[in-house]
């Protein structure tokens, strides 16, 4: 399968982890998911991160859902091997590369302070992986709580052949953007691929800045698809209008905590997912927030005809 | 002046410090905001917190900038008076309120975690401050580290009786609004007044919670004032349609680190600031983002025909 | 094997994973450890924590890393099994308590704030192992950034009755070992066998609060022993004088950080382990600091006999 | 009065501030402090620092503090003027400089991640100060959250020629010491003067990495400046001996949080302080702690004549 390279661009779907209501993995569920997200234009499909919930699933049904994802979709699939240790890392990421995986995705530890502990950690995650593997530096202070300046990141692109995509969610982070495109304009690093997290929350002007597109899970990717293309083809207004068309519903999913719930409910009331269900320990969406959020997607239906509930 | 009580409602403006471009504090500027938020109907004002720069003034210029405020306006003035101890806490609370401030606000220092540390700290502060002293918990634990429980703020309010305000910037936050008026519905807990905070990013739900109405800075705060008077007014759906028209910039000022820089230089667009410099240290808002803001200006400016820009 | 009990006392050793200079796990150091700490007098051993390297352990190193140390000694073994989520935690635990374990360690996660969110997490956690395997709380903020109160404390121990072990190393810690004493006898809780960490640097004076023993990993596991020995013989200052005589070196492994480094440096020259290699990402220990160590145990050497060193 | 300079040498004393039993600051005992300081050899004295409970006065009342030290004393004055923004410091630096003060104090905020940030604030800090300000750099990042390289204090004392001091308390932190004066003997850096703090847990070492001496406020001061001394004179042994006859109490002084507690009850007893008060929020020590304490005084008298008791 295509490896991720520095150039890919456009919209790689975080998947949840669909549960049936007792709890177990669905995998009706999952490959109806896989079959939408290519029939929406996504580019590419990311497992095993957070929001899949991926450290509430034991090792053998982590292993099941990267194989069953590998063999469902057509689209490059990188998977998340976050591990404060190199040794099972390096055994996640040889597996699945095997399988067919795109890439890897490494978050790090929230041990790491300074700039140097940032740029070694990579390096030595990298050095484990091999350099055949494709890296996906994941920088998320708000999650992570390690804060990478565009010095460090240009640091790690420099000593790091195979970190060749970063997936951005600084916030704020549009400067970020901006900074790394011109360090690499200065040939102070190479090229990154730049894919936007935060649930989307600022995609309209990521994109702007530089970015190739998002990695994130919004609800409605079709949103994020259409956002990466019509900013590509010069459709500003039409961008910006459509974005923000969802923006409101986009806030209320990128809330800390219950994003994922909000995601979940949403992709059930699609009928994409047969189940909200999350796995303990878990945060319970309140019938106060579950009416929100149809009211919210009842006025976006108004904008944006493609948000049909059926359920 | 009127004190704060448990039904204190409507929008707290806080109140950017201005600067001249040598950085001292430019009260002409000063001056014309008070008038201006008079004029746009906000219910009172709020000095002296992380937004207003407090941290970046001397005691003099603090003591100086306080009595201007209480001396200028009509409205109702909320005073940050927050310390890690109580006698400075204190000697600035008798100071201001002698000068007639209508309360004082209290955030809790980060060292705080469990709950009784928590509760303890506000039994503490209030018995410092004095009882008849109206007192503002703030909970805001993005920016302060504390998380507080509905029953730790429960606590807090039943066995601090001069405790009359919440203002409530935790994220998420809707649940909590829903949860407290439940508590003080089963008599649970006094009733607070909850103006919420987090630049108004939710406030579209909030008062439909059950807030009392907002205490931020946005840099329109016209919208403030007209989310609360049209939730009040049962007027749900204009109520939102404006907000949303807002929700593009609000999120761009609701950025951490540079909220304060998009704010200062919305208001000098508008004429309200002569600068919008901020003291040392202090982030810069790029040429991007100041081109950025302009257009979501521009756009925001087809919906709300108020936001007129002078410069 | 023997289960852990709520009177369960001496000194639990927090074993450390040898690896061979390639970094392979060092099966005969292992077994040479095992036969050391039942020489020493050593109650039982835990695997699988943090200083045992666990994070850096694949999972099939780890599954025939305990299966090893289950079979190789007839000390009661405690296996940590920390996750984020219940599933994998389950996974594990069913693993282990089938193969013998004496029970298992669960660290907090460290998005864990209020009370109510430790106590719920340990409740989940302990309905997810199931009410027959005896559970050790891990209290270790410094490490976790979690703070327990005894309150919470208690409130696991009341509602979660297969919780009988509390793993203590706040620090300070000394208080809170009195005040859950004083919750047994007041009925506010069931008793907890509590044994301390923190490397020890304050067992002196937590046996004589009323810890039952030790649950640390200090290089010279015979100190914790005697400690916990002559104080429970009323040895008070022989107890003390024994420990102040180690309180230098012991110290100086308690660093944060390299004081794994420190242990598995003198574990080596004490001829216990073949290796002091540390798998990556690891500190390195400085020959200034190896240098500092050797001096420390020349000094220590004067004091107790049995410090003898092999290379 | 003597500014500090790169080769400022000894043990300069953290001075708790004395409050009589009604909280309020006194003077009789701060009195009886500086003269016990100047008799036991110490080189000089910081005021207004976190141990100093500076965050517990009133603005006038630290104003009155420093003068009355500065007064009384003849030894040179370090004075802590951190604040989150420059001109409070600034306003109490002028104050306390022109009044005599020998330096001036700089903790970081705990907002500082990257090395960027750092070196920025404090290259700001000292354009703010004024160049003839001697700025102490003080590195403690169990308490301030910010961790600096030696690579990264190596940027501030070269860009920043006002900084001539490191007050040093990382933990672990003896191989940075190192590294900083290689970084100095390779003129890669001009040197520091480098006192130690952590309560001198690791002094016996520090010392002989080449530290200048200590900066810390131990309750038996004597201890600091004899093994400054004694390894300056190339005594080792003895130099350790003392160390190690010190390290219970030490260590015991040395827990975070009641650490001043323990200091102010040991100088209450050795009849410096007339009461060990600490102003609101504080710590209580407890009964069975200040029955510890006393129990290792005895202990540690049979060592050092010194510690004397006399209430």
């Amino acid at each position: 399968m295509a490896l991720l390279t520095r150039d890919t661009a456009g919209v790689f779907a975080i998947a949840p982890t669909p549960f049936d209501s007792d709890g177990e993995i669905d995998y009706a569920s999952l490959g109806r998911l896989l079959e939408f997200y290519e029939s929406v234009g996504v580019s590419g499909v990311t497992v095993l991160g957070q929001m899949g919930e991926a450290p509430k699933l034991s090792h053998s049904e982590s292993s099941a859902l990267v194989s069953f994802v590998l063999d469902k979709t057509v689209l490059p699939v990188v998977v998340g091997v976050s591990a404060p240790g190199y040794a099972p890392m390096r055994a996640l990421s040889d597996q699945v590369m095997a399988a067919g995986a795109a890439g890897v995705m490494v978050a790090p530890p929230n041990t790491l302070r300074t700039d140097d502990q940032i740029v070694s950690y990579y390096q030595g995650a990298a050095a484990a992986l091999g350099e055949s593997v494709p890296l996906v530096l994941q920088d998320y202070p708000l999650s992570f709580s390690v804060v990478m300046t565009p010095a460090v990141i240009a640091r790690i692109a420099t000593t790091v052949p195979s970190c060749v995509m970063l997936k951005h969610e600084d916030w704020p982070g549009l400067d970020k953007i901006s900074a790394l495109r011109r360090l690499e304009q200065e040939s102070a690093m190479p090229r990154l691929s730049i894919l936007c997290g935060n649930g989307g929350l600022f995609l309209d002007f990521e994109t702007e800045r530089g970015a190739d597109g998002a990695m994130t899970g919004y609800c409605v990717p079709e949103l994020l698809v259409d956002v990466v293309a019509l900013t590509a083809a010069d459709h500003r207004e039409d961008a910006h209008d459509l974005f923000d068309a969802h923006l409101p519903l986009l806030r209320y999913e990128q809330q800390p905590g219950i994003g994922l719930s909000v995601r979940k409910y949403v992709m059930t009331r699609r009928g994409l997912l047969t189940s909200d269900t999350q796995r303990a320990p878990r945060p319970i969406l309140s019938t106060a927030a579950r009416t929100e959020i149809d009211f919210l997607l009842e006025r976006l239906a108004r904008h944006d005809k493609r948000v049909k509930l059926v359920s």
